[in-house]
């Protein structure tokens, strides 16, 4: 195995902008190769940030400005320089833009459209979990359970009788923008503050006490490769410090006292949400289990730190991934039709 | 109504690459807005070519590179001169790019990432129009009914019994790659077609004889525009010709003869599947009438030619949408948590 360079690219246009950039920081600790980092800013602006002096102060300063910026284009970003566009060297990217930009295919299409290789979610993958409507239908055709749900957008008439019920804007990651709601007095503030993020919501019954279980993984070379299985020790919602600790984590978790068939079940619920969609990509399942049985709460096919600290070697979990990227067909375009269109034309 | 300037963007890296060409041209026609005309060739590079001389042997013989290549970059497309980048005048993009790149998802990305206003499918609308796998579980979930079918990827074992049965790739637009299938002995022919433009597949039961029935609109400003319905005059699969003629379509449809009855329950299902992910564009469903019973067969979120043919004011129908597009909202980035950090550090 010799060691590749990646780049990191982080930030965007993205209500996870701030949490991006604490994990694209924590790679620096849990990641062998050699990095360089590629960061985006709100105005969707690429710069490359020195690796070995990164830290969270250089983005809310601005001081991110002084260093160089970048150019997307074919196969790669650029520098303007005094002789030209010169090209910065990495092999791979690894796609750690949380939230929108990053997981709702945006940047999967830049890469696929600029010819980029990248770790992470591709267009597809990216659309069907960030939008947790589509999850849950996705799921359902798995063969996968989830929580019931109720789907509403913004001018629907909101009919809600039994509580407690969680309130989830479709489309965002974490915790943002999500309520738990305990009578019918706290439901226009939940749904305002829903809406404010969304324009479409779900709302699922609040199962208090249900087990929670994550399991982080990925296919590579036809295999699949778990990280351990861990009870996340979460209050009822996470608040920011604790996501902040989340993102920022890179010491081993705990794994969780659980039952070999029960590992066996989430892993299986894995492998029938992965397989092929998510080819490309380290995410991370976050299920529910109730009464013995198997729910898919959320997937993360960009999950916080990478889930690093579910892997006991992530290095090389990172280095296989890359080594066994989706391939890329491109297709020949040689004009038969519009030369038969010319061909029939002259004739006439 | 003020005249506007719409850049039309088409080609790319397709399987409709071709096909492309032929509708994009078939706008001059139907559009009485000022056009300016953005190729994408196979190498997705971008080119301006003149309204006035635009043709499909120019793309064929390699003519299109003498004329002026774009750079996409924020807010615009932009041409290199002696005096710097200068900005390539229009109001709006129409997206006619079929197939990949332009109805999978990627344009859309690339359109929302450089801020550029469009009138086509956004993200999520294009990859579930795109997939007909996702496209099955959208519609199952919006309460209108599909035909049957078996999903299955390049590994899985097949098992067909009953016949005939229609095969598809599940990623392809039109016909290509499609198969119907009246016995086992052509079954692994039909079987190494599909794969081969895609690694997954579904399979149908082919039900000979059903009607079809096309039906196009938009949703702009809250109001649905419809077009008449049509009930196409296929044979079983659209080979070339038929298929050069759908996309060069700009005179007056024939309107289907059905009841008023029907055209509400298409109406209907239109409603239930647009609403609201595909805000932004004119789609077109098409689909089977079997048994009284409405299917949804496709939905075009970029048909042929704009689906020109099918409205009696297509021109007005296009100035109703580039008036509505859907708002993008920026997310205001404040570094309000790396900043509390900071401070927490600081007190330490």
């Amino acid at each position: 195995m010799k060691n590749k360079t990646i780049a990191i690219v982080f930030g965007a246009q993205s209500y996870e902008h701030e949490i991006s950039i604490v994990s694209a920081i924590a790679m620096k600790k849990v990641l062998q190769h050699k990095l360089v980092y590629i960061f985006i800013d709100q105005n969707r602006s690429f710069y490359e940030i020195p690796a070995d002096i990164i830290k969270s102060n250089l983005f809310s300063s601005g001081q991110y400005k002084k260093f160089g910026q970048l150019y997307l284009e074919k196969k790669g970003f650029f520098k303007k320089t005094l002789f030209g566009m010169k090209k910065l060297e990495f092999d791979v990217v690894l796609n750690l833009t949380h939230g929108g930009d990053g997981e709702d295919g945006v940047l999967a299409s830049l890469f696929k459209f600029y010819e980029i290789p990248f770790i992470g979610p591709r267009v597809e993958a990216s659309v069907v979990s960030f939008n947790k409507y589509l999850t849950k239908m996705y799921a359902k055709e798995c063969g996968v359970k989830t929580i019931d749900y109720e789907y509403y957008t913004k001018d629907d008439e909101i009919n809600i009788e039994n509580f407690p019920v969680i309130i989830k804007p479709v489309r965002l990651g974490s915790s943002i923008g999500i309520s738990i709601v305990h009578s019918k007095e706290e439901l226009d503030y939940a749904l305002d503050v829903a809406f404010e993020f969304d324009d479409a919501i779900i709302v699922e019954p609040f199962c208090k006490g249900i087990k929670e279980f994550n399991l982080a993984g990925t296919k590579a070379n036809g295999e699949y490769l778990f990280s351990m299985v861990e009870e996340p020790s979460k209050g009822d919602i996470l608040d920011f410090d604790k996501k902040y600790l989340d993102f920022n984590r890179t010491s081993q978790a705990q794994e969780a006292k659980v039952s070999k068939e029960l590992i066996n079940a989430l892993e299986d619920s894995f492998k029938k949400l992965y397989n092929n969609l998510f080819e490309g990509a380290l995410i991370r399942c976050d299920f529910f289990v109730l009464d013995g049985e198997v729910y898919i709460n959320e997937i993360n096919p960009i999950p916080g730190s990478m889930s690093n600290y579910l892997f006991s070697d992530f290095n090389s979990i990172i280095t296989t991934i890359l080594e066994n990227l989706p391939k890329v067909n491109l297709i020949p375009i040689n004009y038969e039709y519009v030369n038969t269109i010319q061909q029939a034309k002259g004739k006439a």
